[in-house]
């Protein structure tokens, strides 16, 4: 099976455990049902959960119900979409090519179900049944903090909210985006593992590439804001520097952030030489994450 | 010790845990922990975690680390509030008597304050570390199902929106407030008795209590609303009618509402009954819900 392959069947998979996990539309309270489903279903690419089914691949040849913790990211990413793109925050109309969820129900429904979908990861997680308790709570707390205010996800998006329009600055760079984007893919990755049932080395190594595909991520998201248009985006082209962002172009220029996410794609690779073989997927999506257009 | 220095007690207990669970003010980025502990530390009654104590206490003797279970609960309901508070939602200038987060933070780091309490829950839950992890996984399912959309406080507060203008209906009524405040009420009495070790039967009696001071507790709310100033409440009086909110004197009149108050307080007593004395607290913080002035 080639790659494309891989993830159209692994996007499918995600896709249906969604569809079991999140309360029908007609469930009520119905609206917020459907905003939920509205942004979780607009077409993600499912990059985080892809990236925790391929690392407990590396770790297992069958890890039975691991798409259940993958799912968890899926929902954590979308909410954090859902708030950044509010009128309060971002102020974005379109994401993905579509309304945004504030644009459809409206603000208060948006700010609900980004809510409702942050809540519902954790209740996820703990009812998944077919891991232990132990790895369970492992899985839990490393999600926490990646999403958190220390390192975390919510922690970035405020230094990146006040960075706006300071001095670039290389240090303050890297610290927004190894928190902004970088922690939640590293967990991406670290959960697959964990629920595989990883040793300490292998989560080690794991972790290592993370790091390196989160940084890798976020240093090909500002090279594609600035060159690419807001419809191969599907989102806004050109925000950060409209909004005075510190991005890696700004600080590094173009070709120096190009030839920095290629040593990052190799450092990612290197990490994954204990697994060999096992971690084909893994080293695939590297190469995606750094060679996308969109 | 009567009740009121029990309360003291107690609180104290709280907010020390807090202290320590919440990060620093000093810690970056700061602007975030500064949001989160103005919320925290605004003087709330921080009803919900001593429930949780007193229902520990009905349980066992002792129930080290219990209060770090505690505090989760203030920290999901005072989410809860600075988003409810939010221009979107409800748009509430003061809060216990203070200005709301928005009105100080702004309305993006609100958003965010809330995000990051929610998640600061579930974190803090995960790394006890003076109880199992399969009593851990059991609180964090009931603690997210409790803060969810299905029967739990999201739901509800999607509910009360939808309902703003509709006519007054008894059931509706019900499902809105057994969701919006009951299901955080009834499980901070129910993680208290997992974190202390319950079995079945005993789980099921403190269910019972908490769904009647559940009930209670909204009721109390809706009357106060009607009857108390907007100094002595802390937060806009009046608020219920002018937004067209169905509320229990809404739709059974002041009198029937005190009546229906002091029922659920009966029941909640006599779902006391197995634990005689042990449940002394509990029984007291019945007594307490219905017979506040503010």
């Amino acid at each position: 099976m080639n790659l494309s392959e891989y993830l159209v069947r692994e996007q499918q998979r995600i896709e249906r455990e969604m569809e079991r996990l999140v309360p029908a539309e007609s469930a009520a309270p119905e609206t917020i049902h459907r905003a939920m489903r509205y942004s979780l279903f607009a077409g993600g690419k499912r990059i985080r959960p892809i990236l925790c089914l391929a690392a407990a691949e590396a770790i297992a040849d069958n890890s039975p119900g691991v798409e259940t913790a993958a799912c968890s990211l899926e929902f954590i990413h979308t909410y954090s979409l859902i708030h950044d793109d509010l009128p309060a925050l971002d102020n974005d109309d379109y994401r993905r090519g579509k309304l945004t969820c504030h644009k459809v129900f409206g603000d208060a429904m948006a700010i609900l179900a980004g809510d409702a979908l942050l809540t519902l990861a954790f209740e996820t997680l703990a009812k998944m049944d077919a891991v232990s308790a132990e790895r369970k709570i492992r899985i839990i707390a490393e999600l926490a903090t990646a999403s958190g205010t220390v390192g975390g996800m919510i922690g970035g998006q405020v230094a990146d909210l006040e960075g706006e329009g300071k001095p670039p600055d290389a240090g303050l760079l890297e610290s927004i985006h190894r928190a902004k984007t970088g922690a939640l893919l590293r967990v991406s990755v670290l959960m697959g593992a964990i629920y595989a049932g990883a040793d300490n080395g292998q989560l080690r190594a794991i972790s290592d590439f993370g790091e390196h595909i989160g940084l890798a991520f976020q240093i090909v998201d500002d090279i594609l804001d600035v060159e690419e248009s807001s419809q191969a985006l599907g989102k806004t082209a050109g925000k950060d520097a409209q909004q005075k962002k510190i991005t890696f172009p700004a600080v590094y220029g173009l070709d120096e952030s190009r030839r920095m996410a290629e040593q990052e794609r190799e450092r990612a690779h290197q990490s994954l030489a204990p697994f060999a073989d096992r971690a084909r997927r893994l080293s695939e999506l590297a190469d995606l994450i750094v060679h996308r257009k969109a």
